[in-house]
């Protein structure tokens, strides 16, 4: 790449000029688009195995596991799967133009407030080619232009899929720079985009907890984004123990390399006799090993010792950290201390107790009876998601269509002046 | 102050503290505090203004012009304004707690997202005492804690100010350092909080642009803002004339020093010739300077030229930039390019035109034969603004009690585990 500067605003420029089409084009035209992706990516299978065969070929540079070289992989399976996805997301509401409030004032004036997309999403994320797809299926349904930067080891598959959706923007009617792919594998391409808060609208980060740590820090523009998951299950002294082992237990174990999964499990001293031993029978026999605090290790005492240090961590791993707590707002005290504000669920049938829970926790999500890893955009119905955010500006908990948009006012009048 | 990075960390840190009672403190105890202050307002206006006598004593030292000077002082109709908008800050719905959408999922989780305050709002404003007390109440009402840092021009009345609204959030049984004001006037102090995102959730800064771009650039937390307003008035072939008239020169001249005034006419060449002598003559009446471009000079001759700087520029001025324009998508790519992104009218009776306009300007505020002077948080029944921003990130247009919320998701389930 000749100029990287030169190369990323050129880059940038296009995309909002292509934002600012998109902002006006019609639903018909963007599911026209979904479907003409999904029919590509159907009939040109054989080319897209082409490319990603590089990419397999390229893995074991890049010091791939044989499980993450598994996942690159594009299977016929795989790519229906992806061609499948941007059905659905033809079947979402389209979320531009809803007036989401309004009111008529007085003087007459009709004052809304109208949904409008944010413009242009930089969108930087792991090395999985159906993500190139989805985002930009989000990005586009819900009126923006995006460019993708994904993960180098993923270049090749991610090239060739990008082709596919840039020609279908084409036969759509749609701006062809709407959908953008970064050229370069070059980390500091990603440096100088961060910089261009004159094109782009918002930057969402996903991956590696010290790639998000950079992106916060380097960019100039809002960004979206969630560093680790520290989920808590707190059991509550009004719990019903088999579903308290059972939120626990699923919480922990039901997939352990992601970010809502539980990390620390607390439980109220008032039963943490009875119930600790229990819920460490079921864990153990998942395979978990237990990081207990001074006091669940006099009732666990196989147990290893958990450290301070444990209680921020996220393991991503067989592995939980337990305390007992004198009581809830204990339990609260600690979540919002050492806990990263993910996702947070207590057990309990009492109902002052999941009153002041969900109230005093502050966290995007917190759950009552349910396990911590319903957090995700599919379950909570929002149909599909870009990401998840921890922060409270803008878009808090799984990010979907409507997380990708801003609104207006556009405000009707007579020949109102102000007097 | 002995260590400046040292004592904003200690404010940042009590104001986080704060906060997190002031999450969930009722509605009742926020009232009780607002009735509080307003009755101590009433009670000490000799106090105040033995304090407000110190700041005018000392405004010939800032250069202050006697309008400016005139504007800090806190006559007895002043304080009593003060307290009175407090009252009206009462009146407003508690928006803490409300349920902003539910659904509950086929598999019975119950799935709601909650209304729930920022956290801590930093707040940089003028010099003018009762936006001290405006935006404590807007932010406490909202359930945020708020580091005030108003200007060393009002330092003394804004001190006298804070003791009493820092005694009624004793009385009323709230934190008292949910509401602190910067205890120094030094510059320095402003770039300390800007680091401090771990406990300071947005910053709002208001007052020149040169203050605003420094905040913005040295910001690790979300900002909302606005740099300036380059506002237009449209008027179409489609316009009734005196309409459009009358809304030109309401929204140059009703005030000019604001930033919803219009700084940039632009008109429909198809009716230049009719309108342009009509409406100039209107505003020369009032004593506007016209800048025109070549096509507008070619029928008012006796008008400036306009330079391309004059179309990007906010005069906050009687002076207003004309250009004749081919059509609507030429006043739509003008305001696009050389306008603010604040808010922009158009005069028309052709429903098309006006749908396209709304459609395609991309600002924060779009209005249809309505005065721009309308862009106003009262005016639009917020009931009150804590400012007013141009991003379109979290929040767009003028800024009241719910775009200083944030949401958490809050699920409810009976024992939900994910298979």
């Amino acid at each position: 790449m000749a100029d990287l500067e030169e190369y990323t605003k050129e880059v940038a420029l296009r995309a909002r000029d292509a934002s600012r089409e998109l902002a006006t084009a019609t639903g018909n035209q963007k599911i026209d688009w979904l479907r003409r992706s999904a029919a590509l990516i159907r009939s040109r299978t054989a080319e897209l195995q082409r490319a990603n065969a590089q990419d397999i070929e390229k893995a074991p540079e890049y010091d791939l596991s044989p499980a993450a070289i598994d996942r690159l992989r594009l299977t016929d399976d795989r790519l229906e799967a992806i061609a499948a996805a941007l059905e659905e997301i033809v079947m979402l509401p389209d979320p531009i133009g809803e007036i989401i409030d309004s009111s008529v004032r007085p003087n007459g004036l009709f004052v809304t407030r109208v949904r409008v997309p944010l413009g242009v999403v930089f969108f930087i994320y792991e090395s999985r080619p159906n993500v190139t797809v989805d985002a930009a299926a989000l990005c586009v349904k819900s009126g923006n232009a995006v460019i993708l930067r994904g993960g180098k080891e993923a270049f090749h598959s991610n090239r060739a899929l990008h082709a596919l959706l840039s020609e279908a923007l084409v036969d759509a009617g749609l701006p062809a720079h709407a959908v953008q792919l970064v050229e370069t594998t070059d980390r500091e391409a990603v440096g100088h985009f961060l910089k261009l808060n004159d094109y782009i609208d918002v930057t969402i980060p996903r991956g590696g907890k010290s790639l998000i740590e950079r992106v916060a820090a380097e960019a100039t523009m809002p960004v979206i984004k969630h560093f680790d998951g520290v989920c808590h299950v707190y059991v509550d002294g009004g719990a019903d123990a088999k579903m308290a082992r059972e939120i626990t237990v699923n919480s922990k174990c039901q997939r352990t390399g992601v970010c809502n999964t539980a990390e620390s499990l607390l439980v109220d001293a008032a039963i943490a006799d009875s119930f600790l031993p229990e819920v460490a029978a079921a864990l153990e026999e998942q395979g978990v090993e237990l990081r207990c605090c001074e006091r669940s290790r006099a009732i666990l005492p196989n147990s290893k010792p958990a450290t301070e240090e444990d209680f921020r961590t996220e393991y991503l791993d067989l592995i939980l950290s337990i305390a007992v707590v004198d009581d809830i707002e204990a339990a609260i005290a600690h979540i919002n201390e050492y806990g990263s504000h993910h996702t947070d669920a207590i057990v309990t049938n009492d109902l002052a107790a999941s009153q002041r829970f969900t109230a005093a926790v502050d966290s995007a999500a917190v759950h009552v009876n349910v396990s911590t890893r319903f957090n995700d955009g599919g379950e909570y119905g929002l149909g599909a998601e870009i990401g998840i955010s921890t922060d409270k500006f803008h878009a808090r908990g799984p990010c979907g269509l409507r997380e990708l948009t801003s609104y207006k006012y556009i405000v009707h009048g007579s020949g109102q002046i102000r007097g």
